[in-house]
């Protein structure tokens, strides 16, 4: 036997569907003649037709909202991005939610639910993990979902990110045009994709220009932060290896180097080179304003608010990855090394 | 006559009242015997019951969620602020949605609209425009609201901002004490109310200061943004006014004097002295290090959370405005004017 539809009771009750819908549903019952609505209710109390919640909150609750999902808004390459996305989506009227998880998968759990809770349409993460479960988990439940800036290991779905590989490409090809040949890679945290791709860029680099690859010269930060980057420069330089240049994950990492310069008498770039990775804002203005890898943040941005609206009207459409091609911009935190 | 209420339903019907309640749902009337439901529901007919929809939600639907109405999210300014919002509604069991408007009224009103339709408990606002008959309207409807950094003119709500008199005075000193005499001021917008509180501080500033207060060398700046310091910069300087100091209205204004300054080829702090206000992250960074007044962001933002959980359990407490005290960060863009 079929489950009874509206349809089945509107038919038995002998009214509209749409007659039967507002008998059945107690807000708007006042609106129906009372005979009307007994019929109604007797109708399909006998083929045991039970109204469908999801359909219901589909059909009187559509959001026009999407959520998205940001890990650390104190991290300035975010608020472009999220310009970006709410100039997309409030064109094509929908509304963004912003929440912040704090890198805190407790926290981006109950955030992530509170949003499911109100209906929002679809979100857009910027805190993937290589290893993700509640990721996998939304995905499997069917929630239109658009990555951003990260990827899930073996999960097949839309995200933006910049091209990584080009970007270190970029970085490491400017130090070695300026003479450098110990190169230090400061990276990202390795559970993340950016960070593995960015190190795994570092690495197939200096292969390309015929450079030893030196385990020592690379550290892991902990976190995509100014601290982190100081930590892992300090035990670089306390191993006592030997470099005169640095590949910092992103520009926190990079300005993270510029507070232990100045803790260990380092002059940058005389004594030291740093590039970074993103072009947040103002580094034109930093002492020394410092080279970077730049990424088209605001478009990063819409082209992800533009894959979760295809994705949600088309739900069925293969999963795309879009990469943006990133682009050197050379400063003064860049020199040949003094001693070459 | 009063209105009918559930508890009358339920005595008629001789039920319990949750038992009413599970039958005048359609949604739960499965869980209740067919014969009581339909009890139930010709006792509610019988008397003129209509469930409250209001109630509905406030039983059924409590979000637990604060929004965040926040102007521009680039404004690196608000992150710590929000960072301390958060960890307050966090540890109470709330979430924050955060919605930006892009200082676009049109944008904040959906955005509002939006976070309502969804039963937020409350608001905390930091795009509060001097007139702002949105909030107005929102405070008459009884929404639970904390304005925060800015405030509204007449309208009693709670809020939290810098005690802008004492940072401007500290500025004011600090400029007066290395010898200048002719300081000029990029005002904030002064269709907000920190633009104006700002404004009028500099004035009572120079007075007390025994200064002339010459009004052409105030300017204000259309937004808090760089682009709008540099052009307010320009006009003050084409305008042939000599001055020797600048207290800018906050240090994005400050930021954008760098540009004009690389520009015209003036140095800074030798022919020029610039203080922003706020302690934005990086300030320490900049070339040259930028003096400024520390506000403290992330304790706004608890004290923010802490108002509106306190307005939301205890609506009828009278508004209580929060004043946090500043401090002045003394750094290398300040100096005695070279020609004294």
């Amino acid at each position: 036997m079929t489950t009874p539809t509206l349809r089945d009771v509107a038919l038995i009750a002998g009214v509209h569907p749409a007659t039967a819908s507002r008998a059945l549903n107690p807000l708007t019952r006042p609106q129906v003649n009372a005979e009307t609505a007994r019929k109604v209710l007797r109708a399909a109390e006998s083929i045991g037709y039970q109204p469908n919640p999801i359909a219901r909150s589909l059909k009187t609750a559509r959001s026009s909202t999407i959520g998205l999902v940001i890990p650390d808004l104190t991290n300035p390459l975010f608020p472009p991005i999220v310009r970006g996305i709410e100039d997309v989506l409030n064109a094509a009227g929908y509304n963004a939610w912003i929440v912040n998880t704090d890198n805190d998968p407790d926290r981006e759990e109950t955030q992530i639910e509170s949003l499911r809770s109100r209906q929002v349409e679809g979100l857009i993460v910027a805190t993937a993990r290589r290893n993700h479960p509640l990721l996998v988990q939304l995905h499997a439940q069917g929630v239109p979902m658009v990555l951003v800036n990260r990827r899930v290991d073996g999960l097949d779905l839309p995200s933006v990110t910049a091209d990584d590989d080009t970007g270190i490409g970029l970085a490491v090809a400017h130090l070695v045009e300026q003479g450098h040949t110990r190169i230090a890679h400061l990276a990202g945290p390795q559970g993340t994709s950016t960070g593995v791709s960015r190190a795994r860029a570092f690495r197939n680099a200096l292969l390309d220009h015929g450079l030893v690859n030196d385990a020592a010269l690379t550290v892991e930060c902990g976190y995509w932060s100014e601290s982190e980057g100081a930590i892992a420069l300090r035990k670089l330089l306390d191993s006592g290896t030997t470099f005169t240049a640095i590949v910092a994950g992103n520009d926190l990492i990079a300005l993270g180097c510029y507070d232990v310069f100045a803790e260990r008498g380092l002059h940058c770039p005389d004594d030291m080179s740093v590039i970074g990775f993103n072009e947040m804002p103002f580094l034109d203005k930093m002492r020394p304003p410092l080279s970077t890898v730049a990424i088209p943040q605001y478009d990063i941005g819409v082209e992800a608010a533009r894959l979760l609206l295809d994705t949600i009207e088309e739900p069925d459409r293969h999963a795309r990855s879009i990469l943006l091609a990133p682009s050197l911009v050379v400063r003064s935190s860049t020199a040949p090394p003094l001693s070459r």
